[in-house]
């Protein structure tokens, strides 16, 4: 298996990029080839921090970055020498059969979609982000690929999320929720309306819309919505989480018993912060496309890459899209 | 003034609703008639509990209770002497000029628009909720009454939400923030980018796209959006709460040294409960209805109750619809 790696994608790249592949190279096995794809002196550099190289690390230049602030269409048509670009050429070429970029969440969307097109039978592509939660994790689809859906879209959307579920994560039949503003079927938006139909007569594991109270409750793997809605979850749920860590911060370090407290609960926080930290679950792939495509946070560690390569090297593994391509088919002969 | 509260609504109902009542009738000088609307025993019952009985108080009975749980258009339709059905009746009939409920959102929703309708000029009707954040306050407009929405009326929404801000939470020339999923005014759905063009052209002070991620950044006073993704931050945002202070009090209470850590930071963890709690903010307005309507959460202590009940005076003092009015009227002259 050969992986393409963005080497210059990410707010600490090349740095932890690199580290996260180095390990990558040497822990998983199965890669035969990992492609460090950027400005080959800066990658090098990084490369001689971490001892002998490993024999199955190979670096292909780029030229230039997409910045995180850049518009995605314009850097997609203007860069064609950028590390993003260069790497989904690799999977274009059959040269790898996957692709990790922690840069520019729009340029990979864009260029996956442009260089790879989607897969047969699928209209748009999505983002399966996965959350943390104190039960058990869950896929969140789409995260912000295409903002406007169809209840067909939709009903991909639920079968890719409910394939990546079953293969990645190892859930056994997961269950799908619909993210709605009521239970029953006739709440929500006219989309979601259609939507909730469509599902339920499919063969898909649906168990009715969810709220946004149900998220972190455990009763739903794969929740689904459009682009726009799931791009509004995720990054409310980081703003959340951040407002309520600066305030518990201010109240924590107020006056010195509480600072003592605080001191006895070192290791609490330690360990809340590790539980939510979703860099353990390999970033969120982009779904639909005809290649595999793992997308890490733009603040990725070395931790968040090495787990975002593991990832996309599993849904290479179990190959998750012929599986996709056969359920929707199936789902879509039903109808 | 008279203001007709809903004294059976709500999940600590009619206790809670009817404590926070009297407070609010013995302390908000300028209620001339409070309306107890519910089932009479059982009001006469929680009144007992609270000494003398202020002048000012006036029970209503009706014989029925939409619950949490019931759909609200059939409850609306069926139910034709339920307190909020009641409660909304003296507004109509011009014996009340405020409504205060804390029971189903959806059938107060559903009962003022049936019986109240909009104001000359409103489309819809929006619930205007008050975010409590690090930093201050700030409104989300719409929380869930209206899913469905054209441009036009997300514009209407951001006037109304500026009118509220303004003049009840005391913020001057408020900034208005459209939620979207980029700052950039071509990122979005269609919906968005329509949007995005009419509040630039008005004499709003819009400040653009805004993200999940700035929510709480204390930059926006009024975030627009449809009743759809409202009702999803809104629900997304508690659960995230939850989800926080569930896995937070399994770190804390996981060994004996974090134990007294945790009890010396008791303050601390009062403290914050109190800044995250949304109830002093006095509820959520339904807004762009012929009539003042405060919609209280299903869980409203008394202290929610009185704020609630407070906030829906204070809307009539400063007359919020007619404001409404007079700046849909030019927002709209203007195109």
């Amino acid at each position: 298996m050969r992986i393409a790696v963005d080497a210059m994608g990410g707010d600490f790249a090349p740095r932890e990029i690199v580290a996260g592949a180095v390990q990558a190279a040497r822990d998983l096995k199965h890669i035969k080839t990992l492609y460090l794809v950027g400005d080959r002196a800066a990658v090098e550099a990084e490369l001689a921090k971490h001892g002998p190289r490993p024999s199955n690390i190979e670096l292909v230049h780029a030229s230039e970055v997409v910045g995180m602030d850049e518009s995605p269409a314009i850097a997609v048509r203007r860069k064609k020498d950028s590390s993003i670009a260069r790497s989904v050429d690799l999977v274009k070429s059959k040269e790898a059969d996957a692709v990790f970029s922690a840069g520019s969440t729009g340029a990979a969307v864009a260029s996956c979609q442009l260089k790879l097109r989607t897969l047969e039978g699928v209209t748009r592509p999505a983002i399966a982000a996965v959350f943390p939660s104190p039960t058990k994790p869950f896929i969140l689809i789409d995260a912000g690929a295409t903002p406007d859906c169809t209840p067909e879209i939709l009903r991909q959307f639920a079968v890719m999320g409910s394939v990546y579920s079953r293969e990645i994560l190892k859930v056994p039949n997961p269950r799908i929720g619909l993210m709605s503003i009521g239970e029953e079927d006739a709440k929500g938006n006219e989309t979601t309306k259609e939507t909730f139909q469509l599902l339920e007569k499919s063969h898909l594991h649906f168990a009715g819309n969810i709220e946004g109270h149900d998220l972190f409750e455990g009763e739903i793997d794969v929740v689904v919505c459009d682009g726009f809605v799931g791009n509004v979850v995720l990054k409310t749920s980081e703003s959340v989480g951040h407002a309520i860590s600066t305030w518990i911060k201010q109240e924590f370090t107020s006056n010195p018993i509480r600072i003592i407290g605080a001191l006895l609960l070192r290791g609490a926080l330690k360990s809340f912060k590790r539980k939510i930290n979703p860099e353990a679950y390999g970033g969120a792939p982009l779904l639909g496309v005809n290649g595999v495509c793992g997308i890490g946070h733009g603040s990725s560690s070395a931790f968040a890459a090495y787990n975002g390569i593991r990832a996309a090297a599993e849904a290479v593994k179990y190959d998750i899209n012929q599986q996709i391509v056969e359920e929707i088919r199936k789902v879509e002969a039903a109808t």
